[in-house]
Formats: structure tokens, sequence, C-alpha cells
């Protein structure tokens, strides 16, 4: 097996390409993870995600622990083979599902004890485990347990807090190089909420222990768009050239473009399936709401530029009436809509960097996303 | 555009193997129609039903009339257009929703008022105005509003019903008449209740119509499964040997069996649907309930023999997971594999006719679906 390796191969600006070497297959980045939280992209089957080009999908760690629980997938051997998808995936560490969605959260140095959200059981998570469940769940890419705050927080809060995750840090990279992982790597990630101190305090001390990819957690917590930018250009502007920048949870579609300009080249987040739930699809022109009843009897498709599966053989008219309907076919479809946005955003951020483009590339999009429908 | 055809090529016993030629395409039967209650087969796009090999489908004209309603319909000419699907439909007329389904129901000789179940707002559907909206949907093959009831049904409930079907069916036909049609069809509909009395009747009255293709209606309704057989078993084998026999809203895997058995050729039911939905999944033995603590790490497919897209690629503990997560997935890949156990069926029926070995292959299915997994 290969050792893990990432090569930025163009630049434009600060805008990365670059390629990453895993186990089960090359990521190009900038990449963008559909978030696969119980071992299903909601509404997806592995197929769907192959036809939109999905490189590498994320797993939520907290939520497979518990449902179907590790008992059921280490049967299988790993998440790829229970969900039957084998292209690369990254789990989260379920620090950030245990601070947000657990009840009765007790942090100790030793770990975080909860209770289930589920059915109230209770659970012990340490650094330790949470490397030894993403094991077990085959992960391409783990992360390291860490603590995360509510914003606002105070700065004696935050600074408490990243003491804590530089702790576990350090102790899930050492469980981590307890074996041979053939090829898989686990990042770091930096906090430190909204203070840029505090934030080069965290990025200094995780290069010490020379992760081979750094995330900037913490962020798209509720604070202003333009803190969060702030924050996310002062991390990746501080961590190594040579090793892939992954903005967790992040973002909007403007968010990642304005990020890939910062010098981001991964990401994830719920809002393209999520929003589709909800009714909302991403177009070139903007975000709309499918149930808005201008589009009654709109024979035209969402966005006349896209080649998705919803766009290609359906009009607004129809995907409005199975929404207002709450029929299943509406979430599966404005799901590969919203999807399908993402990841040709990717695809044409990525041709723009390695053409040397990027800067009128942001440019175009942001206006014509700012234009509306 | 030819005139509406049928033709029975093979017999086996009674079992009768056809060809019904209609302007969207030929049907094969015994065929068995997936029910798209509103624009869709709940959880499939129009390309899964291709797949599945569903030669024709149904739609609900009751929903459909709500909602999306027929203005928004009418813009697109067709419910085939609006939803995709450019194979044949058939429709039913409302009557057996407006009769489960709305509320204050006002019967007289004109029609049926009443107030939608979704916003109470009021309609009259009366038999003209049932086969208009049927033409504005563009129904390969419409259904006369007939005046469904409860079972059980006091003899005089029944006789009188069946004077308002006849009424109708007569004005239904005239309605039908007053266009050219473009080789569509509409059908008739057997009522009468559990009285073999009042069916001999009613396949007497209807006939002097000489419809192209009669239904048995009123079957299913709660009645038990001896007394439906029986029914179905006096209907169709009063009806015409050259005209196709149509059980409406039916039935379980064995039904079919045993209804092709007494000569049906067309069905439609929400069971193989609807069921996926709530976990039951049809397999050559038996059905099973897939939220099962014994499927928790099964790594077997749900059917060995299946090649749905649910048993080439996942456990039944994958499935098991998706379906205890309420994870949208899960309806859709039950629904796959339902359908397609259902298809698989028709297929394998109408194979044993061609081939002159349906006694056999009966007594061999219902076997099996006996004897459990």
């Amino acid at each position: 097996m290969p050792a893990f390796s990432f090569h930025v191969t163009h630049t434009s600006g600060r805008a990365r390409a670059g390629v990453m070497k895993l186990p089960r297959g090359e990521v190009k980045t900038p990449v963008f993870m559909p978030v696969g939280t119980l071992g299903t992209v909601k509404s997806l089957d592995p197929d769907d995600l192959v036809s939109l080009g999905a490189q590498i999908i994320l797993g939520n760690t907290y939520h497979l622990y518990l449902r179907p629980g590790m008992e059921v997938i280490g049967k299988f051997g790993s998440l790829h083979r229970f969900m039957a998808w084998d292209r690369p995936i990254l789990t989260d560490s379920g620090g950030f599902q245990v601070f947000s969605l657990a009840d009765l959260k007790t942090i100790t140095d030793e770990g975080v004890a909860f209770r289930s959200h589920i059915d109230g059981s209770g659970h012990l998570l340490t650094p330790e485990s949470v490397i030894d469940i993403q094991d077990a769940l085959g992960s391409d890419i783990a992360m390291v347990l860490d603590e995360c705050i509510p914003y606002p927080a105070e700065y004696e809060r935050a600074e408490k807090a990243l003491a804590t995750t530089f702790l576990w840090a350090r102790r899930s990279q050492d469980r981590w190089r307890e074996a041979d992982r053939g090829g898989r790597a686990l990042f770091g990630i930096v906090q430190g909420g909204m203070f840029p101190d505090l934030r080069r305090r965290a990025v200094e001390e995780l290069l010490a222990l020379d992760f081979p990819g750094y995330a900037a957690g913490g962020l798209s917590v509720g604070e202003p768009r333009q803190e969060m930018m702030d924050t996310a250009e002062l991390t990746f502007g501080l961590l190594p050239e040579d090793k892939p920048r992954y903005g967790m949870g992040l973002g909007r579609p403007e968010d990642l473009v304005d990020l890939v300009d910062r010098g981001a080249d991964m990401f994830d987040c719920v809002m393209p399936t999520r929003n589709a739930r909800n009714g909302q699809m991403f177009t070139s022109r903007g975000a709309i709401n499918i149930a808005n009843a201008k589009y009654k009897d709109d024979p035209r498709p969402v966005d006349a530029s896209c080649t998705c599966p919803a766009c290609r053989r359906f009009s607004r008219a129809y995907l409005r009436h199975l929404y207002i309907s709450r029929e299943l076919l509406s979430y599966r479809l404005n799901t590969l809509h919203n999807l399908c946005f993402y990841l040709t955003l990717m695809d044409k951020m990525r041709r723009a960097i390695v053409e040397d483009r990027f800067a009128a590339f942001r440019r175009g999009f942001l206006d014509r996303m700012a234009e509306g429908g």
C-alpha cells in the first residue's frame, strides 16, 4: 500500500489544485465531500454518487457508532463494504456531534462522557476509542477528537478547550501510530474559536505533531460570515503549502468559492443535501425555493445549464408538485440536483485553477449568483 | 392511430397470456401495474420503472385532480409528459378514492359531491367530468365512474349502488364516444358486492354496452380471501374470452397467481409499494419484515434469487439499518425490491402459460411461499 500523499499541481493566486492519494483511490482537489451521516447520503445510493462524480464521502463517527453500532459494521470489515461504496471515506471524530447532539456531556481530560440522543444510553468517547472506531470503519481519512465550543465563546473557554483539543490530538496520533494504517491518514483539527492568537497557537502546536493534513474546525457555528471568512483565511494562511487544508462543515456555494480563493482544498457540508429536503435548490443564478407558487405550471427545468437527472427530465412544475405533496421522489431529485451543483462547481473551480483564471471565474460566479433567476 | 386491441395468444388451463395494443405501446399480459398515485410511483422515477420492466402504470384520477389539479397537468398536455413517463398509463375513475377518502360525500344520479380530504374544498365528480379529466390526463386506459360500497354491505345497498354504477357506466361511455380517442380505451367495472346474482346482473348489463375491457371492482375491501376469490372467479368466468379482465386493487403475490389461474389478465395494487415503506419485503419464500432483529448483522441479500438493485448490492443488515434509521434510501430500495418481485412474478407466470405449464408453476410457487425463509 503506497503512503498517503498530497501534491499541489497548480495554483491560481492562493487557490490550489492538487491530487491526494488514498488507499481506495485518488482524490482531485479542491473537493467537496457529500455527507453520508448514517452510511447513506440521504436518499441516494452509491451508484448515484458515482454518477454525480463524488470522489470521496464523509461518514459521521458519532452517528455510526450509535447506529448500527460497531459490532454490526465490524462484521462487514468496513463502512465501505457495509454501504457498498468502494471509493474513499473521510470520517469525522464525532466531536462536533457529541457537543451538539448528545445529552449530559461531561468533559474530562480522559474524554467525553455523554448520553445517546437516540435512547439515552451512556457512552464514553476518548481520543483513543475514536481512533479505534474510525479504524474499524476503515476510514481512509480519520480525524482527531476535538473539543467543540459554541459561538460566541469567552476567550477563557476557548483557550481551555484548545488545551484539551491539543492534548487529545497528541493522544489520537499516538494511538494512530501504534499500527500500520496502510496508507490511510489522520488529520489534525485547528480550533481556537474566533480568536486569532488562539488559532495561531493551535496551528503552531499541531504543526509540531506533523499531521499529513489539517482541518479548520469550529467554523460556521453561528458567527457572521465575515468572521468565518477572516478566521478561515488566517488559519489556511498559517498551514503548510504541501498539506491538504480542510474546511470542516463549510459551506454555501459562495463560501466554497471564497474559501478556495483563500487556499482551502477540502469541504463537507450538509447544506446541499439538507436544503434539498427543504425545497431549496441551488442554481447558477442563486438558490430558489421550489415550493414557490410561481413555479406552479413552469415547464422549465430548475437550471437550464444543469445536467443532473432532475433537470434533464423534469419541470419546475413537476418538482414543485412532488415537493408540495411530500413525495419521496422529491427529496431524491432535489438532492441529486443540489449535489450535482456542488460537485460541478468544484470541477469548474479546479479547471479555472489549472488554467490560471480563478480570479475571473470567481468574479463571474459570484456576480451570477447575486443576480438571481 | 390503430384501434385498441387485445389478443389472447396462449392459454394454460384458464390462465391466459395475451397482448394489448395501446397508443403508447404494447402491453403483454398477465400484467401488474405499479400504482403511481400522484404522478410518481412512490420513491421511484420513470427510469427506475423502465429498468424494472414496468409496461404500464396506474394513476389515481381523484388524487391528481386535487393535486396538482387539471390546470397544471393540462398545461403539459398529459400526465405522461408531466411526469416524464412515455409508456401507457391506466387511470382509475376516482370512484374508489372518493368513497374511501373524501369527506361529506353526497351521491345523486348526477354524480358524487364531496369535500377534498386535503383542504376541505367542495367538488362534484360526474361520469362525464371523470371522462374529461382522464382525457386531459391522456389516459391510455380510462375507467368508468362507479359507486363503491363498503364491506359488508346489505343486499339492498349493493343493488342500489349497482343501479347507479350501471347508469354511470352508460353515461361514461356516451361521453367517451363523443370524440375520437385515438386508440385509447374505456373499460367497464363490474360491481355487485359479494352477491353472485348481482355480479351476474352487472356483467350482463355491462356486456350490452360492449366495453373493450372489463374490471372486477369492489374486491379486497375487507372480505375473507375465499369470498374474494369466489367472487373474482365468478366474475372473470362470466366475462368474454376476447376482452382483457382486470382485477382492480389486487393483490398479494399468492392472490395474483390464483387470479391468473382464474383467467385474470391485469392487476394493480399498492401492496408492493406501500408494504415496502413499512419494511415488508416479498421473497420467493414468503414475505419478511426487514426490521426483524435477526437480520441485524445478516450479510445475505434479502432474496438470493432476486436481481433487483437492492439484492444485487446490499445485505439484509444494511437494509435493516436503513429502515430502522428511517433513511429515505430505505423506502427506495425496499420499493425497488418489491416491485421487482411483482414484475418478475408476472413474467414467470407469462412464461409458464406460454409453455403450458401454469398449474405446475402455481403449485411450486405457492409451496415455496408457504415454506418460509
